[in-house]
């Protein structure tokens, strides 16, 4: 492995000293910040965080603040999702389709009322597409990124360390809803929510200033939880079948072929981008879509797109995959080709390192 | 120093088996995509770039593709620049500014035709902002991002490399042109350019396919030359004062704050976006400017902006900082205020080590 250059264009977190004195062993690049990918390895980190709780520095998850009187219009703009229903301190789960239907990026939105919302991306400058769109517009509407880095408690005892620091209400929080706890005389922003199936929560740094005292706060009250630093962890969302923009999906994919059909209403009142490209693929149908596939055998790191082919033609390919030790199996995301996607079907992979078989599931293991 | 996680979403190149096994040590990520920064150590492939010559994998200048009756409109509309004389074959360096006259990325475009223009991206995901606005206005034009990846060559001996390669022709293109030299039967698009100061060109490959045919014909032709794998380097295009977006300017910075004044032609025939805030910034005069500072002594990596003091008083900050072999100090680039960017001023730099002094210069050393 190759070490990774610190420029200041690859941006630090309020968590960057903390997470280096961790020991933290690779860092990835999202957004163009450091995101901590391992500690001890990624086979250790995963069995720590399905026993026990990690701190996650996720800042990479920057955000856009959409404020102003055209804040709704925007949003509503910028998705096929029906945001109609949405009420303040709900999370969505938001496709963002260029007008040919590609994916832009998958963000969680975060509503804080009609004329202000948060868009937490996953890895691209949908930042700058917002802008563009806004600008040339002349919305009447601001679009930026504000100073919020997200930190994410998972693990089984996240409930339990998050109601000692945040008090015991955080408990009654309900998956995807937002509210605010008190910390040191702060009102603090937490979700529950997560890039894991572990449980846990996701707390809205606001000021690079306030991020360190809730790190050590939580460290120090989880200490007998056996808390420690962690971050998304490669087996662990793989067998969740959480997707990572940028590899299992990017511009070049629809939503339908993404398996998001239910964010999709193609007839939500008002326009929106790349509606007229959707009907189209929805009329169509998507002749590929993501699928789990289960590989024989302790495989290398995909750092390139692997062929599945089934009697010798291409049948899709793999863009994750990694060894999990609960299910004794290299656990992988595939776009599999309408033909042979169907659950049980047998394929024969090209690894970076040679052939091996693989067998199409009808869902992700966890 | 950490290692790097390389998941298919931090993007590889054509060149990306023959970097490593060239045995690059230090990637950088830029665009999402692997870019190699050292090889032997920064200090010794400076000195080898300034005597001989390399090849650098610079793919990660991802390309905008404008296509259509409304490119040279759309072109026009989102910089200061005065595109009306460019000519086919012309590159220029294209400050684009958001609409609070905020630096979004420093490009070169280079104009194909009226119809066609590519512009090289620095280290932001542009593209989505020129899609942006285009899809907002229903422009009549294709923005997108074509299969190509820049390879520069680099260095002293760059035109007897280059001309052995593709052509005795090549020695005859100006600096910041590019037209087509033959190539294993193709035409090859190529400028005389680069992010260094050693002279040099830059090959614009088209298709994925054709990247390891010229790699390896560079190399075997200049066995003699001592040609070498290598990346932009740091020390060097410090000297040489070369700007790195993300780094040394961000959207926090106008034109004028990065000493770009020359580029900036508001009076120009149209509309084009940051009009009236570049208009404002002008008038008001930049509050702080791009500044070489000399700081005494070995320097560490400037991982994050380091305070310069004058008299205990903010008086800028350093964002990029090597130690320079052949000017025997750490050279450095600053954003100064403008009370205290005078050439000759002395200033106290909190380095992340601890204190240095450094002296503002009125150019760069290159």
């Amino acid at each position: 492995m190759t070490h990774l250059a610190r420029p200041i264009r690859i941006r630090r977190t309020p968590f960057t000293d903390a997470v280096d004195a961790a020991g933290v062993s690779i860092y990835s690049v999202y957004n163009r910040m450091l995101l901590p990918a391992a500690f001890d390895g990624f086979e250790e980190d995963y069995h720590h965080l399905k026993r026990h709780v990690q701190l996650w520095d996720v800042s990479c998850e920057r955000q856009i603040e959409i404020a102003g009187p055209d804040a709704a219009r925007l949003a509503d703009m910028i998705t096929p999702r029906d945001l109609s229903k949405m009420v303040e301190g709900q999370c969505s789960y938001l496709p963002v389709v260029d007008e040919t239907g590609g994916m832009l990026n998958d963000p969680v939105i975060v509503k804080h009322g009609d004329d202000r919302y948060w868009i937490s991306l996953a890895d691209s400058d949908l930042l700058l597409w917002v802008k563009g769109i806004a600008t040339a517009l002349k919305m009447d509407v601001r679009v930026w990124e504000p100073d919020v880095s997200p930190l994410a408690i998972q693990g089984p005892k996240s409930d339990d360390l998050a109601a000692r620091v945040f008090g015991e209400a955080i408990r009654d929080l309900r998956f995807f809803r937002a509210a605010r706890f008190p910390f040191q005389g702060h009102q603090v922003l937490i979700a529950r929510s997560g890039y894991s199936k572990q449980g846990g929560f996701e707390i809205y740094v606001e000021g690079t200033e306030n991020g360190m005292p809730i790190w050590d706060a939580l460290m120090a009250a989880g200490a007998d939880l056996e808390v420690r630093a962690g971050g998304p962890n490669g087996p662990e969302r793989t067998e969740a079948g959480l997707l990572s923009y940028g590899a299992d999906m990017t511009d070049a994919n629809t939503p339908y072929e993404c398996g998001l059909v239910k964010f999709c209403k193609l007839d939500k009142p008002g326009d929106f981008i790349g509606k007229s490209a959707l009907i189209k693929a929805q009329e169509d149908g998507p002749q590929r879509q993501i699928r789990a596939v289960a590989i024989e055998g302790r495989q290398p790191f995909c750092d390139r797109p692997w062929a599945a082919r089934v009697g010798g033609h291409f049948a899709g390919q793999i863009t994750t995959a990694y060894w999990s030790p609960d299910y004794d199996c290299t656990v992988a995301i595939a776009m599999m080709e309408k033909a042979h996607w169907t659950g049980g079907t047998e394929v024969e992979i090209e690894t970076r390192e040679g052939p091996a078989r693989g067998l199409v599931r009808d869902a992700f293991w966890a």
